[in-house]
């Protein structure tokens, strides 16, 4: 089972890469970036028995920061 | 516009970041995880005129490597 994991920044959350690549986004000329966000993608392939509270609680001890990032569970 | 790019390493290449998380994953205890794969996604807020060609350059020329990446560019 592929089950991709949507990390992302909570909002309020500094997010210097996100910065960083606005701000190079500029430098080769591209206007009209009004923000950039990085996050984080994480695939994972899985036994078709994982059940979805394994998955969460992979997501919750491991994969996310909970404190500070926000995750989004994806089956394919 | 908000738009989301996803990107993955291209298969075959080496992951070490996805390693070394599937190696936690197990050292907690979930069993059944076949593989794991890292990647990133970058969320932009771009102005809405912002054309298909600008947003793959931005994608081939600084967001990804596309020597070892592959990247997919998702509108929302």
């Amino acid at each position: 089972m592929k089950t991709r994991i949507h990390v992302t920044l909570k909002p309020g959350v500094l997010d210097p890469q996100g910065k960083a690549i606005h701000h190079a986004l500029e430098g080769l000329g591209f206007g009209g970036v009004n923000d950039v966000r990085a996050g984080k993608l994480i695939e994972l392939d899985l036994a078709d028995d994982t059940s979805d509270a394994d998955l969460d609680a992979m997501c919750r001890r491991l994969l996310a920061n909970t404190v500070i990032e926000n995750y989004r569970i994806e089956k394919l």
